[in-house]
């Protein structure tokens, strides 16, 4: 029997790559996609199509209420940043997003009794967020086993795996493209125009632009 | 200006309990109560009395839609265990459910700009528990630190106050009847009737009666 893995799935080029990852290791994928307020819902249509061509065991998508939804200009309705150099934390920032996506990843491998999670942080291009770097991957990781019945009770042992967590955006893409990812069923744009169209300005939009011109490769996404 | 601290408010007679205790160390407090599924609304109607007894600056009731909400006996619809002794974890825990409470209670402390987050786990009687033990609390607020925009940018520090860790309930009563805590807007019966009296049966109603047995008290709420 396939050892079960929750892949945590946004929608982006990322964890697009990394569930691909998690499917050439022979992982049965379980892929956990979470709404908190984003402001479009293209990614999600990204996540759904990319969890289809992966041909998931299960693909969930949960609900979440943040308690402060206004924290972040991810989710609220401030300007937006546009791409621009700097060591601050983004603008983009939602805080103590990715504890709480491990935790709620971390609770369903639990009731799946599958003690592997992948996530596509990556700390090379958007070193600003504190919870994507090795750091809190590993303290996640030894929470988990803290944590869980699972561990303490059954003894296994979970692991965080963050396989983006030192390449650049290039070398992603170039891994997902050996996957034979679709780029086009992703989503990176902070801010697409109605007809989803992304808008190449913002910081995300910049990053992938840059990240596909050093891959030598055409983005396939469609820009306003 | 009074120092912000979010607590954890589930309904139940520790929460309660904590919630006043933060209160007397002079806290504006912020409580935060999550529907997971629970099966039963009596112990939200609980934490909304509590909270306004205790004029809280705000109260939060955000719904949670857990990954897989069949993985516990307080969510699912097996049958619930009735008291009895035992060293295994109890048929009631929810997976990595104070991961995922901390997680929620950390994104909207930062958001607010407090570092002082109150739960109100307890190792003493409900041992059986893996994410109510120390080093549990320990690895998380450990984790918060190292998460957090304002840990990594800003050098603030979060503190998890978890009080109750080493009292048994009665002392938890006697300490919640000190600082004027309603017991009767408290729930703690895994499997209330349809008028909402408690059982006097199940794990939880057992170390209740026995925590106000113990400290000579009675207990308000009305049994079945």
């Amino acid at each position: 029997m396939a050892k079960k893995a929750v892949v945590l799935l946004s929608g982006g080029l990322d964890s697009a790559t990394v569930l691909a990852m998690a499917q050439a290791q022979d992982y049965e994928l379980y892929a956990l996609t979470v709404e908190y307020g984003q402001r479009h819902s293209r990614e999600i249509r990204c996540a759904r199509a990319q969890a289809k061509a992966r041909q998931v065991a299960q693909h969930k998508v949960i609900r979440l209420e943040l308690p402060d939804i206004r924290a972040s200009a991810l989710t609220d309705s401030t300007p937006l940043p546009r791409a621009q150099p700097g060591s601050a934390i983004p603008a983009t920032y939602v805080p103590a997003r990715n504890t709480i996506l491990l935790s709620l990843a971390l609770s369903w491998a639990e009731s799946l009794g599958s003690v592997d999670i992948f996530i596509g942080a990556t700390a090379v291009d958007y070193s600003g967020y504190p919870d994507c770097r090795p750091a809190f991957i590993e303290a996640f990781e030894k929470l988990a086993n803290l944590a869980t019945k699972a561990a303490v009770q059954d003894g296994k042992k979970f692991h965080i795996h963050a396989p983006l967590l030192d390449l650049p955006k290039h070398k992603i893409i170039e891994r997902g493209r050996e996957l034979s990812v679709d780029f086009a069923l992703t989503s990176s744009c902070y801010d697409p125009d109605e007809q989803g169209r992304a808008c190449g300005q913002c910081d995300a939009c910049a990053l992938r632009l840059k990240g596909f011109r050093q891959a030598h490769l055409l983005d396939p996404v469609r820009y306003a």
